[in-house]
């Protein structure tokens, strides 16, 4: 059954402009179809088109069922990369193996300023229609590193970082059954003036590997072994 | 150091001409820099440049070193994606975090039937390059499902499809210290005759995990999980 994306489904029984064209337009759905909704805030919906309209697609609900997934536990904060389609195949990828949440962080060596978190959002929401979830990772944009690893987090909190020193595998010391927050470093790294203040705060420093990745490989690899880590929990 | 790919460097002692090109017009290296080299091959070499030609630059071999990551034991057979650019970058992430080898499936549901080997290539080399890795993956070419099933294999053999059935986990089942060969379904998936004759053939059916992925992302995951498996062994 086609997905399709409307967050206050359950108050405005309307599809957003974007899936009512997709949905009437596109796919030529008619009054009496049956299609699937989510809303993004973990509930799949069961739904008869009453008014198939170009622009905004009425439907009717007639089953409500909240997404079993997860939860996801990983929290990634990351640095924008200097190409945002790095950035953006982690935000399809993290969200298909199933991630908790999102921060984008200006540190000191970040490549780059900004984030489109509109053209993320969508992202977000084409890759759970594609691995059928209802649930959408938080998504937090930018905001300064310093401020954020002040913020309290109920979980396990690492950092990623390439100065030497003694690391252990994340994949060895994450444990399950909590959240778990992992800063991954920009292009340029952390300073060491960050990466001591993250200790500071209680970030414990891993190592994803025995080899040299890109940001978002980084990211995207320490999301996969924190879900790994809860897989069946 | 810029590391250069030159895959008969120790009988040569010249740059391919993409290289030289690179090394010499592009970074303007001269006579008497030093540089690194993979070639391929498992190897990295330290040289000095003896002819700075921008076609064919010449060098002088002054360290050779064994590459120490590995041994990748992830080998991933799958089928081309409909868009080329998502195997694309299975190949560059799957690179950076180690894989062993890589085949190309034309299965019955495969949304396309021909592959850019020399493209991958390129693909495969600049992820090296990136990760400071001088092990390249084995990159098998189109072969029809059917054959390759059959085809001898030393080591641990699954396969993901989304037939129903009870899979156990790839990460629960793989066990670390032998190669691992998966197969991953396309688009379209396996179809039950392909399913049933690989177990037939002794391909065990896992499970990702509780999500649908993509093909390429399934592919990613299942050679990172093998990897993770034998980190440090």
């Amino acid at each position: 059954m086609v997905l399709f994306y409307s967050p206050a489904i359950e108050q405005d029984l309307t599809l957003p402009e974007d899936e009512s064209v997709h949905c009437v337009r596109v796919l030529r759905k008619q009054v009496d179809d049956t299609i699937g909704i989510i809303d993004g805030m973990g509930h799949f919906f069961e739904a008869v088109i009453t008014e198939a309209h170009p622009k905004h697609c009425r439907v009717r609900l007639v089953e409500k069922r909240l997404d079993t997934a997860g939860p996801f536990r990983a929290h990634i904060a990351l640095c924008p990369t200097k190409n945002p389609e790095r950035v953006e195949w982690f935000l399809e990828k993290a969200t298909e193996v199933g991630i908790g949440g999102i921060t984008f962080l200006q540190s000191r060596y970040s490549e780059r300023k900004t984030v489109k978190t509109e053209r993320m959002d969508r992202i977000l929401v084409a890759a759970l229609k594609q691995s059928v979830k209802a649930l959408k990772p938080t998504l937090q944009p930018l905001i300064a590193f310093n401020a954020f690893v002040k913020q309290p987090f109920d979980g396990q909190k690492y950092i990623c970082h390439c100065h030497p020193g003694d690391k252990p595998l994340l994949n060895s010391v994450c444990q399950p059954g909590t959240p778990a927050l992992v800063l991954i470093g920009p292009e340029g790294d952390f300073s060491e003036e960050e990466v001591a203040l993250a200790e500071a705060q209680g970030f414990k420093a891993v190592s994803l590997g025995d080899t040299r990745l890109r940001t978002e490989t980084a990211a995207f690899v320490a999301a996969h072994i924190i879900e790994l880590k809860n897989q069946g929990v």
